[in-house]
């Protein structure tokens, strides 16, 4: 399929991060199927089910606000938290080097997608979409006017091996007293780019090879140094830093997009397990930092094992060259 | 176990990166054991087998060297390379901010640490065991004499699950035409700390509470902000940059020490799939970096699935505070 099958290295603008492409080590792109069976238990009660509310940890809120039994989105707090409410935030988050340890002072919530048991993104309609992400922004709203939160993360996973924990659609989203790692190294890698190009890498992604598919407000890419195989990033078109700054408009069309991308995947590569992410800048950030921050959202599903290449050297080897999978994602036929 | 299950978030002195410990979500630090099944097939003939030699990609060489078939390890060429040796290595590996595409150029060889199929890294004395990392080591001699090649990675992934293709007990060796972003982070970050302190960030590891075991010449720690429950370094006592610096009688101590690590990690946590990696400093470093890089092995058992948060933040979630790891490896018994 690709003309040139020779290893490339190459380094993305939005990361600097080395991705080695290997297609030699490759099936052939449209060949790529998640050995993964779609077909879950049929389990018809959970605690995330309607009915069993009682069975979760507290609710922060629900979607449609005055909702009693016949809610469709519910955000509550996770019943293991990574983080702790109740803890004392750090005074401060300049630290010189050496060893560092602070309180693990944070918010971690759940976001039930749907009160339905079987019920997964694809099922629901670009509006029901809408309603998903309006209730991440509305959360985020919450957490980001608490001062010592310096950086939200919205993320999913689908299917125990993407690491998911309970098979009822949910998302997560937790409230840092750190700007994590990934955030702080995209800042300053697309910050180095518009010093030197005057551009915004993110901007810089859309190419005509790597696009899947396009909306009013947002396009769906596979970037040009993935660092998983079919890993999709949906962009808004227009130049945007945070996620939390989506209007209603714009919800229902990327709802609209972000469904056709996870049906053509799920097609695609035999309903893969997955995560979906949300990167958005810092909250925090001053005026000068928006020209370079640019929130997309990442879709990896898990097709590929991590071993100790990758946890060693931090660098990715991909055996699906970005403009492959670009092409077999565009082709995909969604029926009717 | 822990005095303090509040949720910590820990920043370490070698690699700048923060782990979130969250006890409250773990089992007891004792009841860690991997779901894995340990016990294999019976497969007596594979590629890797004493006898199967013409299977394999061609040999770079054997040990002993005049050895036929009674060969006790050979170095070979990786049949599926994700790096080529046919390409010409980038002229220049400076490069500035946007994407970047270089040739695929470096060298990915496998060791096949044994002639016999069922024997693993435990099942070999500790001369044995030297051999294999004096194996290593050779081979790390011939690709540093390569200009073009800037890092050498030496990793072995034990179990499927870890990335372990073939059964036969092998470890894998890639030359790489960049310095990957774990390494270079990792001299930042011991770099800064060695400006600020005036001592090498590994040298410190050593804690009194973090120790498993030591050896005349290397320590056996879980570190202070492990990413991965269960994580462990073996770190030369001494100050040392390279491992191709390793002489015979310290890889004869080495192997001893590493088997027992082994050997108590594969006891306590089931026979768990790992990932065994040799994190050594660039190359091609001058003088004024040898105070501040200092080479060691990481062991990583694959006992918890890396989700969206992850993935997204560069942040981990370990739920095994360090120090109740190091105990409990450190009270390990192996039997007799």
């Amino acid at each position: 399929m690709a003309t040139n099958r020779s290893p490339e290295i190459r380094k993305d603008a939005v990361h600097n991060r080395w991705v080695i492409f290997s297609p030699a080590r490759a099936r052939r792109p449209s060949d790529y199927k998640s050995k993964h069976d779609p077909k879950t238990k049929t389990q018809t009660e959970c605690p995330f089910c309607a009915g069993h509310e009682h069975e979760c940890a507290p609710e922060i809120f629900r979607f449609p606000p005055e909702s009693t039994s016949d809610w469709k989105i519910r955000v509550i707090q996770n019943l293991y938290p990574a983080l702790s409410r109740q803890l004392d935030p750090p005074l401060d988050t300049e630290f010189g080097a050496g060893p560092v340890t602070v309180p693990g002072f944070g918010f971690h919530d759940v976001v039930i997608d749907s009160p339905a048991h079987p019920v997964h993104l694809t099922d629901l309609s670009p509006p029901q979409l809408a309603d998903v992400l309006l209730t991440y922004k509305k959360r985020i709203d919450q957490l980001r006017a608490i001062d010592s939160v310096k950086y939200v993360q919205v993320f999913k996973n689908h299917g125990a091996s993407a690491g998911a924990s309970m098979s009822h659609s949910h998302s997560q989203i937790m409230a840092l007293p750190i700007i994590p790692p990934t955030a702080s190294a995209r800042i300053d890698s697309t910050k180095e780019y518009f010093a030197q190009t005057g551009k915004c890498g993110v901007c810089q992604v859309r190419k005509d090879d790597l696009l899947i598919d396009q909306s009013s407000h947002f396009i769906s890419v596979v970037p040009f140094a993935a660092t998983y195989p079919f890993e999709i990033w949906i962009i808004p078109r227009d130049h945007s830093s945070h996620f939390h700054d989506l209007d209603n408009d714009k919800a229902v069309d990327l709802g609209g997009l972000l469904k056709l991308t996870l049906a053509k995947m799920c097609l695609q590569l035999n309903e893969p397990p997955y995560n979906l992410m949300i990167h958005s800048a810092p909250l925090r950030i001053d005026s000068t930092q928006l020209p370079f921050t640019h929130w997309f959202i990442q879709i990896v599903p898990q097709l590929t094992t991590v071993g100790g290449f990758e946890l060693a050297t931090g660098c990715y080897i991909n055996p699906v060259l970005p403009e492959d999978a670009a092409k077999v994602l565009r082709e995909v036929i969604i029926p009717n």
